[in-house]
């Protein structure tokens, strides 16, 4: 009798997924058949990329997977997914999976011409620094600079413009890492610290900020060049629109205003 | 006699990493005794973040991490890495890993105002679109687009300027997703198609681009931002330094230059 195989489902681009929380099969040995069954199955039918989502109990596909080709290509919570190219006369087409850290800070600034800084908790030298911190999984980047502002300070704000993406390579984690500085007006005074990662919030001149000997570099370009722009009636505006092919919500930055 | 325990690596933000292929551990029971006693010496210890990174080979680590509240926070190659915060009395404070997909594209335009587009091999209508893909891990946005640009087509090309940073929610892999459109300079005009995913690629007349029903809103709005860009004389520049605290290669952009 021939081995059973996978089912799976098929998607768009002649993949196909199997997911161990709904088709389990516990018995090693019968797994191997199995998949050994199943990939001649795919390969007589064409297909290309083959995904297998394995939930932490059922982990002992892992090492037979590997056996069979298959690589590790993500994993959070509790799902590990491996896939493999089985077609060998095609380059493997599958993407890396994400590989840039992402975070938003935001430069605010009052009618007082001061700007609104923080000091965190645990640092090794007591900085003065714009807050911020890492995008949420689907967050918008914008809101992320909001929340983030809200949660340091408790001051709540408007998006202005973006003013600078800084790109480094050889980040946490192994990954890149994307940090974009916006600029947002603040639509209240109070500063109440909310954060248990925040010791401190004030508004700060901003030719203190600019001068001050614990403040980053980085943090003064992004100041400086915030006031530039203004100041040349220049800035990256931003539209909230949707994504033309996926019609998913997509944000689009560009240059978007010169008054002279 | 009190179980052994891991010696893992400390960091600086009192985590420890144990590694499965520097520690390996394959009896279960032996596993989780030295997992228990562990975490005991860490948490008296006041440790935060402990990470274990298991190899494909010692998955039957992962069920008892899991057990013992560790969840996976990524994955790929051949190594699963999961954490835990182990102080009760505080949040966990460890990042997400990266959701962010990050492409690059490039809009390439020649002395006769024609602009260089592609089609896709696999496409289910012939668009022409702008060449580019996806940046590769440790890879530089602009070095990654013209990558693409020479993949695609065999032109080599000069960075300009920063034209649109697209951000979309809902991607692939349950991820967003952000695009980095940049302006190229050709520095060459003969074009080779290269890459197997490339049926066609070619000089379009960017009027002809402008008004193409086989393009793309987003294309077309990436042109247009361009043309516009030159026209008022402004431009988002890039620099390139090294991040002033950890002292890797950084790229910075924002406006640079107004010419009236």
């Amino acid at each position: 009798m021939p081995a059973s195989t996978f089912t799976g489902k098929l998607d768009i681009h002649k993949g196909v997924t199997v997911s161990s929380a709904e088709e389990p099969c516990p018995d090693v040995k019968e797994f191997t058949a199995r998949l050994e069954a199943s990939l001649r199955k795919w390969q007589d039918a064409k297909l290309r990329g083959v995904w297998f989502r394995v939930t932490v109990n059922h982990v002992q596909w892992i090492p037979i997977l590997a056996q069979n080709g298959f690589i590790i290509h993500n994993a959070y919570g509790d799902t590990i997914t491996m896939c493999r190219w089985i077609q060998r006369d095609e380059a493997n087409r599958i993407p890396n999976y994400a590989h840039n850290m992402v975070g938003a800070g935001a430069v605010v600034i009052n009618e007082k011409n001061q700007v609104l800084v923080v000091q965190e908790r645990y640092r090794d030298r007591p900085y003065w620094k714009l807050p911020g911190g890492y995008v949420d999984p689907g967050e918008d980047i914008v809101y992320a600079a909001q929340r983030e502002v809200l949660e340091e300070t408790n001051v709540r704000t408007e998006f202005e413009s973006l003013v600078t993406v800084r790109h480094s390579l050889e980040a946490v984690f192994g990954c890149s890492d994307l940090y974009f500085v916006v600029r947002l007006r603040p639509l209240t005074s109070e500063i109440t610290k909310q954060d248990v990662e925040i010791d401190n919030a004030k508004w700060m001149d901003v030719d203190e900020f600019l001068n001050h000997p614990e403040v980053h570099d980085n943090n003064r370009l992004f100041v400086r060049k915030c006031i530039e722009n203004k100041s040349n009636g220049i800035m990256m505006g931003r539209d909230t629109t949707f994504h033309p092919i996926t019609q998913k919500p997509q944000a689009l930055y560009y240059i978007t205003k010169v008054s002279s």
